[in-house]
């Protein structure tokens, strides 16, 4: 028999956020630090509001770009969290989570050979993505120095003639860094400059602490260039309702639905309705999942200076990056030890790309109780680590 | 400012079906036989599986393949229905509805310029997802004559050395064909010894009257050539629960997987807890539907009879494809009339590909009453045509 496969698909590398998972598996009895999802339930009132319309009948298919009634509550909310304005009827459709708005933005928009940069450390799924699409991905190797923010120069040094996209991802993950309105505003001149597009991957935008969410879109020239895509699994905690959306231009929002309509028809319909509860009366919910967040993020960062682990401060998304090179010890190297001696799990920095080498993603999504006993075993592992280099 | 667009993608016709829905929603008022989901609400017991999980706060995401529960589930139903045996660790994974299987299946499977042999009329996804995947679509006309079944012979005709894949989807939306087993046996033989594969569309699986579904991957060689699509949509009414799945060989089921966890992540949690109780109590409700099909589908070919409507016996689904040749209008000149002079929507056979011309699709998943009423006014149309022509 020949070979079933696609030669692309074979040469594209498994997640090694999942190659690290299975693992976890085999030691049901550890601590995991390693989940990108929150600890929460999805709030009470949102999941009543899927059993409504459980209990309605609403088991039909909405329209391809989703009921139109959430489509305009996305909208309400870009103008009055970002003072942006898309039109709820042609620049706004619904997706299954964020992944899927990624995914078909990149089909939508490259041809064979163009290139998109990436920067990097980011979300697992970019670099796939864009090679599923024929794209050729770019990576820019963020730095520690810089916050991990990406930097005019860095972005200028990347850009060539087959340059089409840019993928921004903040607040990121696994860095946890932001890039406030100053950061971006270098940015979003060279785009425009080198006549480029951005995918700006906001799906932690209501995940930011000590200052608000910037979206690039919201500089001048830059509406018509960028793919907003969002959702309401991290925001809301709905990760298991698969549902996000793609806001942008109608040139290519249309064609978006279009790929949206024939591979996937349309998100499920019980989330959206949910979604709708989400976005109209879903802010105090959000507000205490962020204070809650912070709280422990304030607290990993308070253990890690007392043992001596050195870490960038994070000021989004859910997730600490401290540096470990001081061990001499690889990332895998580190979190398989500390799997295997401590039963704390943590994800190695290099899941998240070549230059996540030399950090690991702790995740805070976890109750501080989980976090305690955690940092505590993961003080033990380094003092140990310590004593056998001495 | 560049072509933000992929070439490829503009090039990708919108569906023929959306476009006459554009039409009929500017007509509130007429009857639709257009829509091709079931009429039923999703059974209760299944609804309440679904709430359940939401009151226990399952709102987390699943493993990307799907929950194991609803894995081992499918791999039973596959074995009781259709004498297949899947394993559910490897041989099956949960996707998001049938369309996102067929998607992810020829992503998995295509290189640059394979032939995909579609036999047409066929659903409207399979052209455009083979045009993103970068292979060739190569049509079959399908004829009335032969009851829109493949025969060996236009599969033979068809094969060249570039072909890769055939898509088959019995029963048959648009046209209500089945394929039985004695149908199947020439067909399989021709693609093991041509060492094809097959993508096979069952969701219409459970919809078949006075004859049971036969899988293609039930035959000597087929089973490691075969990717079955099935789902929940049709048989168990829960279209907008967006879930079905894939089963095959685990060399092509695990990179769908890889494809599925990147653009994807996974299928909506919900979903699955109510597709549990479907595979596991939804029998009685299957048997119930069927026969309420099977009823109005008789119904249907009787007043097609007395109206002296030629029509095709369709066997499954729920879509009649009578055949308006004799009025002298294309499909879509014949079914815009029905709509504008007795509000009756209906969808032109061409949506469904070039060799739909001189039919149309006639969906009976609609209640007794409507059918009465629409097919009145159907029969009215077509009385003022025949009195026009003489």
């Amino acid at each position: 028999m020949r070979n079933p496969l696609s030669d692309k698909v074979i040469d594209i590398k498994p997640s090694g956020i999942r190659k690290f998972f299975d693992l976890v598996q085999e030691m049901p009895e550890a601590i995991s630090l390693g989940v990108g999802e929150p600890d929460f339930d999805t709030p009470w009132h949102i999941r009543e509001e899927g059993i409504f319309s459980l209990e309605k009948g609403h088991t039909f298919y909405t329209s391809n770009a989703g009921l139109m009634e959430l489509r305009e509550a996305i909208a309400a909310y870009l103008k009055r969290r970002q003072r942006l304005t898309y039109d709820p009827a042609h620049e706004v459709f619904v997706t299954v989570g964020g992944s899927e708005g990624i995914d078909v933005a990149l089909r939508a928009m490259l041809n064979l050979g163009d290139e998109v940069i990436l920067p990097e450390p980011c979300y697992v799924s970019y670099l796939p993505c864009v090679q599923l699409a024929d794209g050729v991905p770019v990576t820019i190797e963020l730095k520690e120095e810089n916050e991990f923010k990406l930097t005019p120069e860095e972005l200028l040094g990347a850009i060539t003639d087959k340059t089409k996209i840019l993928i921004l991802s903040f607040p990121n993950n696994p860095t946890g860094a932001v890039m406030s309105r100053s950061d971006l505003e270098p940015i979003a001149k060279i785009v425009v400059e080198k006549d480029l597009f951005v995918i700006s991957d906001e799906i932690y935008a209501e995940l930011t602490y000590q200052m608000d969410h910037c979206s690039i879109a919201s500089f001048p020239g830059m509406r018509e260039r960028t793919i907003i895509i969002n959702g309401f699994s991290k925001a809301y905690a709905m990760t298991g309702w698969r549902l996000g959306y793609a806001a942008g231009p109608e040139q290519i929002i249309s064609q978006m639905v279009k790929i949206h309509q024939f591979a996937i028809m349309a998100a499920p319909t019980t989330s959206q309705y949910a979604a709708v509860e989400a976005m109209e009366n879903g802010d105090e919910d959000v507000q205490m999942m962020r204070n809650s967040y912070n709280q422990r993020r304030r607290f990993l960062l308070q253990r890690y200076k007392e043992m001596g682990l050195q870490c960038f401060e994070p000021r989004g998304a859910f997730y600490t990056f401290p540096c470990i090179k001081e061990f001499g010890l690889s990332s895998d190297e580190f979190a398989a030890r500390l799997l295997k001696e401590e039963k704390v799990a943590v994800v190695p920095g290099t899941a998240f790309g070549d230059c996540g080498e030399g950090f690991l993603r702790i995740s805070y999504a976890y109750s501080i109780e989980e976090l305690k006993e955690a940092l505590g075993r993961i003080e033990a592992f380094i003092t140990r680590l310590r004593a056998e280099s001495r």
